[in-house]
């Protein structure tokens, strides 16, 4: 019993979902793991690094599946040229988070792949419509990464009551198995986009201590805020701040960010060399409050698979043996 | 095709719908609406007001459908008295929220009512569970009043998972309608508890013009915050923050609690004035994130009756017309 929806109508996939654009950990590899296994994987465009951008189409190239490349709005703004790059490897769908769409919208859709944006409130969600968008994202607060304030749970219906059916709502943020997308089901979204569970999985390019730290955390373990975005001097706009995994570096510095800033050029220096060396305890591990339903570095395809045979049985209300459910 | 879940079970209850025991909002009157439309009705025993308390359980007595009874934990163990006039109606449960249930458990139960306890992580959920609760409710930071910080959508599976089948879990937080119902039963609760949506009915006892408030704010118009506490000077235990509408007195004040504290005397005399008088540009509204899904003030019955509608057309999957989940 497939999960049909919206969707995957749209899309053309058979699973409703969505693996999302994390900069470079989603990378060929893990794109081409998420299409080929039924769902829809979606490149990290990341902050803009054109030469690998070009051997990562390169090798989407020879994918048979459908996939999708993902930008930064505001930061693939300042070059471009690095949208050409991605039609050129013809991907079914871009997808565009972060910035105002609306000078990228036309010529995505004229070379003929679909426009996904992905949103945080109304406001966001209207300017995305008027640029022609084919499918929303609501990204709730949960989500790893950047991202803004409102909950999943509040802004999954809010933007599905705006579109009133004009286009699909992917949910994204705070989802990692099948009880996630089943939920999301039910508030009207017609699939999911998935970060920081794909993070975890065999395929994702990322240090495999990062990974296990992913799989250690408690849920309530990450935090939303600036520290991470001042430490590596990468400044976002607002509203948007960053979710990582709570570690030392996040400890000591929250709530004192003014302090973080006049002494920029040192922890900055200190981060820097901390990340090169792969010291997690300083390095963020970006992920977001899902963690705590993650134990497990699998395959890409078989996180897949278990999260729709656990949407199906939720939704066949099976889950608690002692509820009859509809 | 009623919704009946392991709670519905455990309550004898026809539907898996809970009235929040909004301290004196949710009075007799509206706690015997909810219990006569098939729900579960919780009176408020809020902050303790001994001759409230002991004039509404007189009404409840005369009530044939069964009802609970709720205590702000911390609160009543300054006043433990309380405890017998309400086990003395004879509810088929008692909630604690916000403390350790621990010094109360064994009573209750040994008057046979049920021990429903709310918590906002898995350390209180461990905690509830040794103090023999019955039922955990599981709140989330999107609810109105007093909550803490981790989502609705990251809370409950993890409750769900920590419980593992010993009690029924109810969600909490965010919850106004029937998708939000269907949604959470797919998260593996069995069951939701309100209050905002219940603040805007006819019977919740409360200025008209505090629900209609409630009617018009939009989602992302609540703040979780100290404010309001410190200029009722009414301060909470940690964790426990409290939400409201966003309000001419916290737009004034948010980000500047520490000056607030140092002109307490001020602030907190002019608050209790405009109190008094009813200005809700300045008392606070106690909402949750859940305003943007309500929009009228129906009788609490409607509410009931409309939520189980909408939920059970959601599990069917007709929700979206070109959806066919499942
Ligand atoms: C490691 C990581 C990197 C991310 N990088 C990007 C990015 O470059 N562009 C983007 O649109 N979103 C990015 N996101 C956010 C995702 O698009 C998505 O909203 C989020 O992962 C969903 O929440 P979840 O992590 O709980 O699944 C990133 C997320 C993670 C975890
Ligand atoms: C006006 C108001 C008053 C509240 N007072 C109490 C209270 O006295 N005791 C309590 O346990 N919870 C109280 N709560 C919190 C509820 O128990 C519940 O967690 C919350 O209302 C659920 O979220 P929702 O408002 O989004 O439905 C109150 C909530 C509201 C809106």
């Amino acid at each position: 019993m497939p999960i049909s929806t919206e969707l995957t109508d749209r899309l053309g996939i058979q699973h409703p979902v969505l693996l999302a654009p994390m900069d470079v950990v989603a990378n060929a590899r893990l794109v081409t793991a998420v299409s080929a296994a039924g769902g829809f994987g979606i490149l990290g465009g990341g902050y803009g690094d054109r030469t690998w951008l070009e051997q990562e189409t390169a090798k989407l190239g020879k994918s048979t599946a459908p996939f999708g490349i993902g930008f930064i709005t505001w930061s693939m703004a300042k070059q471009p040229e690095l949208l050409d790059i991605a039609l050129d490897a013809r991907p079914r769908a871009v997808m565009l988070s972060f910035g105002d769409p609306k000078p990228f919208g036309a010529r995505i859709k004229q070379a003929g792949a679909i426009l996904i944006c992905q949103v945080q409130n109304e406001e966001l969600a209207r300017q995305a419509l008027d640029a022609g968008a084919d499918i929303l994202v609501a990204q709730g607060t949960e989500a790893g990464g950047h991202g803004a304030s409102r909950t999943t749970l509040d802004v999954v219906p809010a933007i599905v009551d705006l579109v009133a059916g004009r286009v699909p709502v992917v949910a994204a943020g705070g989802i990692a198995d099948g009880r996630g997308l089943a939920a999301m089901l039910m508030l009207g979204a017609s699939g999911v986009l998935l970060g920081t569970r794909f993070y975890a999985s065999e395929e994702a390019d990322i240090a495999e201590e990062a990974k296990r730290r992913v799989c250690a955390a408690k849920s309530g373990e990450t935090v939303r805020g600036i520290i991470f975005d001042l430490s590596r001097n990468n400044v976002w706009p607002a509203p948007f701040t960053g979710r990582c995994l709570v570690n030392d570096h996040a400890r000591r510095w929250i709530g004192r960010e003014v302090e973080l800033m006049q002494n920029v050029r040192k922890v900055g220096a200190d981060y820097a060399e901390a990340k090169a060396r792969g010291d997690f305890d300083i390095a963020a591990v970006i992920a977001g409050e899902a963690v705590g339903l993650i134990h497990d570095i699998p395959p890409a395809a078989e996180i897949v698979g278990r999260i729709i045979a656990e949407a199906e049985q939720s939704l066949r209300g099976r889950r608690n043996s002692t509820a009859s459910i509809g």
